[in-house]
């Protein structure tokens, strides 16, 4: 499964360093029927996604991936069900935010899309 | 997207009250195919998967369920991507351990299988 987990490295590190730098940028990666989940919030479709995303209310954000696992989610499609637990520190706050956050990634002509995302912080 | 939510409640309500009374019993809820990947080491099958879960070095765990998100994880089946954060207490321990699981719920008539489990412990 060396393949699985080389594509979904691949995935986390962009997205989280698209997300830290510039979050607007992250719609290439979501379509029309993707869906996000954001601390319990359903929301669906690139438009709707990359609102959400950028309407967060902090300026600064870095992501920390502490554990990332991966797994084919489909057994009839090159899909891959990708697992993050991380930290986050927001704006100039000290303290970590701990994280858990889970993506099914569909292929797409060479490339993946989002149809899955589940965020959530785990206070501790 | 209530039904969704209600069949993963009743499953994640399954899943941990008989990890917590019996784990030996979470036998039907695997297939051949289905894979778990425990704390970073990936297991395949039924029979491995529990093999793995009784080997674990507790002899009472109790789940508590803090978060539970659901979504339709493909476009061709309408299987379940189910993520839950939550904490458990082992043995006679006082302290709580943070985790992150996530499941891929496949219909299997009337009922489903899990096609993918992935758990994590979130160290504090």
């Amino acid at each position: 499964m060396s393949d699985i987990n080389d594509i979904a490295k691949q995935f986390v590190n962009f997205y989280y360093t698209t997300f830290d730098n510039d979050r607007s940028q992250l719609g290439p990666l979501y379509r029309t029927e993707s869906m996000l989940t954001w601390e319990g919030s359903p929301i669906q479709g690139v438009n709707a996604v990359l609102e959400k995303l950028v309407s967060l209310p902090f300026q600064k954000v870095a992501h920390k991936i502490e554990t990332l696992d991966a797994q084919p989610s489909s057994p009839t499609m090159a899909s891959i069900l990708v697992s993050v637990t991380g930290a986050l520190k927001v704006d100039d706050g000290e303290s970590e935010l701990k994280f858990s956050q889970v993506f099914n990634l569909i292929p797409d002509g060479g490339s993946y899309f989002v149809q899955n995302d589940i965020f959530r912080l785990n206070y501790g």
